[in-house]
């Protein structure tokens, strides 16, 4: 049997980043994560992230994005980086930018969410933070010829499934849910291990060179409306549902200042226009991850949100 | 009156980039060049070329494109880069990593000749040539936001004007001449030095930030058919010109081998649908450098065709 490719993770104490560093170490691959110096010395959730890295074997390694040196050491012990970072797309460039300089990295995973600029529905500021942070990345890296998977993770369950995408909630609500447009449009929810579990698959897979891979599993796409009413049904209670007509949502953009009406801007393209699910994943861009793994038993919305009940 | 910014140039071995170190350093500006470690160590052409940047105050740096840590550190030293490497877009791509990775460069400067590929009428591989030495390189800049300037040279004196555009010859023929379509196409050649003179003027220009350098003189601005007229009236004799029709030169593209055919298809670009100069430069993405820098009494094509007299 091959070595298994060895991997580097950038972003390990945001969102995603922990999880794909735990499925990749899980998965027998020799893991590096890349660690800023602490700014402060004793911060204990990063010392307890630290301390559960290592009992997998993961290798922490001190550096920084923008200490160019200290990423061209990471990148050069491996053969494939997963970037987790969720914005700044200068970031990103000097991401891609020290993979240029080493030249060696078999694929490079920027594992986001984000829209095709081209294939969304977005108003501004939302259509040009899509086009820089990902239709541009996606062009910097072909015109580069660097091997990737584009990640298209779509929304978190820890940050969006569990609290019926209200902003400021910390569990689903059980008297009152406020939904954008007609609640008609479909999302897709994931839970965090299954992207990392899905990112780790794709990273050596032929099938995902130079393709967004959409982690959209069908029992994790719900519109609002459906996915309200699978919790009422879980609770037996009728929650009261606010609708936010798109007119009224376009003018709060307009009104609000930054970064509010990115926030906005996103949501209306996601909740309203329905950007996450309206098009059609042609082999010529993009594969689907639950069909390509249909191995991975992934939890599902409704499995998801019993621990709530 | 503010310091001068400090340059390094990249590819003086090759072509322009002497003439851009030498241009640099005697304008007062702080100049670096790279040099990558001799193959020979006694390469006499190269040790004659170290002297001479030595003898005009100009710090040589070891380094190499391949070789990341020395590209950061040569970086590190500047304000503005000047890249005069004249192929491989890979090579190009890891001098932008390495800008990029540094981040304090306050402008790059390709310096080349080529086309935009839509302003152009090129047929294939340089249609692909163009577009990715040109256009792409062009993109990836204003993507990631570095200050540039791309200077457009287009044909250097010692290598096409010294022979009337004949190649493998080395002085103006005396007897015939092959010109490629009608010869009424016109193309522009510059004297190295000149390049270099204009190259180091804009580097601080607020007026070249972002835009297309273009190197094109009205008196050196000539077709095939008038500059061989000029050079018959310097010689008192008539040469006998073969002209090779369109078609017969795009079969000789279709059915030469690599690299050949990119190199007729460039000459088809240029000497016969005239690509240096069938555009009208717009101020959105264009300056003129002798308009600009009127003071610069460059070498003019009539000039230089009398030492061969």
């Amino acid at each position: 049997m091959a070595e298994k490719s060895k991997v580097l993770v950038i972003g390990v104490t945001r969102l995603i980043g922990k999880f794909v560093v735990e499925a990749s170490a899980k998965s027998g691959h020799p893991t590096f994560a890349l660690l800023a110096p602490p700014s402060t010395p004793s911060d204990p959730a990063e010392a307890d992230l630290v301390e559960g890295f290592k009992s997998l074997g993961v290798r922490v390694v001190q550096g920084d994005i923008d200490d160019p040196d200290t990423m061209l050491t990471a990148i050069r012990k491996v053969d494939v980086v997963v970037s987790t970072v969720e914005t700044s797309t200068e970031d990103q460039y000097k991401i891609v930018a020290a993979i240029t300089m080493v030249g060696n990295i078999k694929r490079f995973l920027p594992s986001v969410f984000g829209s095709h600029v081209d294939r969304a529905h977005a108003v501004e500021p939302a259509r040009t933070f899509y086009a820089a942070y990902y239709t541009d990345i996606l062009h910097l890296l072909e015109e580069q010829g660097i091997p990737y998977t584009y990640v298209s993770c779509n929304f978190l369950a820890g940050w969006h499934r569990s609290t019926l995408a209200q902003p400021g909630a910390t569990a689903p609500s059980r008297d009152k849910v406020v939904i954008l447009g007609d609640g008609n449009a479909k999302v897709v929810f994931n839970r965090e291990d299954d992207i990392g579990t899905y990112t780790i698959k794709a990273m050596d897979d032929p099938r995902t060179l130079n393709k967004i891979l959409y982690i959209k599993p069908p029992a994790n796409t719900y519109s609002m409306n459906d996915l309200v009413s699978l919790w009422e049904r879980k609770i037996g209670k009728t929650l009261e549902r606010v609708y936010i007509p798109e007119e009224q949502l376009l003018k709060q953009i307009r009104d609000a200042k930054s970064p509010d009406d990115l926030r906005w801007a996103i949501s209306h393209s996601i909740f309203v226009k329905g950007d996450q699910t309206n098009f059609k994943i042609e082999p010529s861009f993009g594969v689907e991850a639950s069909e390509l793994y249909p191995d991975v038993k992934y939890t599902t919305v409704d499995e998801y949100l019993n621990q709530f009940v």
